[in-house]
């Protein structure tokens, strides 16, 4: 990538270029940072990443990355099992916990269905979403999937496979509407029809 | 910074976030790509950094970052040693190699000069730059310092003491003008009226 720089900082470059994000460009940037900043910046991060790679794991539950199993949500009795947040990733739940208004538990589906990308239902976390609903207690499925055509079928998917094995459970979606400090300029028109019909 | 994803992750979030063009969401995106990508990723990269933090240091002659110490560029003997490009920083440097038309030997200062931010000669790799001067042998100072008023002051601060110290060292600046490809439309007035002047 960058000749001159040797082949240690070359392949500290070539990996950092692979964070999403991150360009050829802003890998340099982000490569001649930590070789600069070696106390502050290189060997905590380095420390860091090694302790994730070392202890971080899926939850065997709801999926989530932690260094327990089960996670400290799962394992929390003060978080109400009667209410299951699916989502697609791990960011996902981050941001609905950042918000908190939820206190119930997660699943985290690791992806979602699409026929063009090849993902079959076997490729995501879904027996074990299947195994929870049916054991029961749970009475309410909120689906936090993205609103895009594979956040949409995969909701669909999960509607109709609860709705055979567990009938009693509701499922519900995120609202769907104008977002929080959004003009209705700058909003595409999907969603200003929608929040036009769910207007209240 | 994101709650529910537990200390470890959120360490690593946070150190993420430091490093430069990364803010807190796009953080939060690399550390879930290092967690999802354990064996292509967040292994090869933690040793990468590792190695860097272990085996990279700074030539004891031009300053710039390398496994080795004289680097590369300084222990080739085909480099021409009567030509000194100095630089700012190693991406400078890594920049002038990638272009591969300079065939002599670097230094780079660490920084600039800036009266704003007390940055002083004494702070910068200028000692060395000096006693590589006046040890003789060295034709032309090639000074590729940024166009800006740092750059310049820094360039001028150099250009002074080697007239002192070495009055036959040729100081060449790089050339001003309009970038390769760049429309006139989009250049700011300053490196307009440079190209006009400069005019071949």
């Amino acid at each position: 990538m960058a000749s001159g720089a040797g082949p240690e900082i070359e392949r500290l470059m070539a990996l950092l270029s692979k964070l999403p994000g991150l360009g050829p460009r802003s890998a340099r940037r982000a490569a001649l940072a930590l070789l600069k900043k070696r106390e502050q910046l290189l060997i905590p991060l380095t420390a860091a990443m090694q302790d994730a790679a070392e202890r971080v794991t899926s939850c065997h539950i709801c999926g989530a990355l932690s260094t327990r199993d089960p996670c400290a949500t799962c394992a929390d009795p003060a978080r109400d099992a009667a209410m299951i947040c699916v989502v697609e990733e791990d960011s996902a739940l981050w941001a609905m916990e950042r918000v908190g208004a939820f206190s119930g538990r997660y699943h985290v589906l690791g992806g979602l269905l699409s026929a063009l990308d090849g993902v079959r239902p076997e490729d995501l976390r879904l027996s074990g979403l299947m195994q929870r609903v049916s054991a029961g207690g749970v009475e309410e499925l909120v689906m936090a999937l993205p609103a895009t055509v594979e956040g949409q079928t995969t909701a669909h998917y999960i509607a109709d496979r609860v709705k055979q094995l567990a009938p009693e459970v509701t499922i519900t979606h995120l609202a769907r509407g104008v977002p929080v400090g959004g003009e209705l300029d700058w909003l595409d028109d999907g969603t200003i029809a929608h929040a036009f019909k769910s207007r209240r």
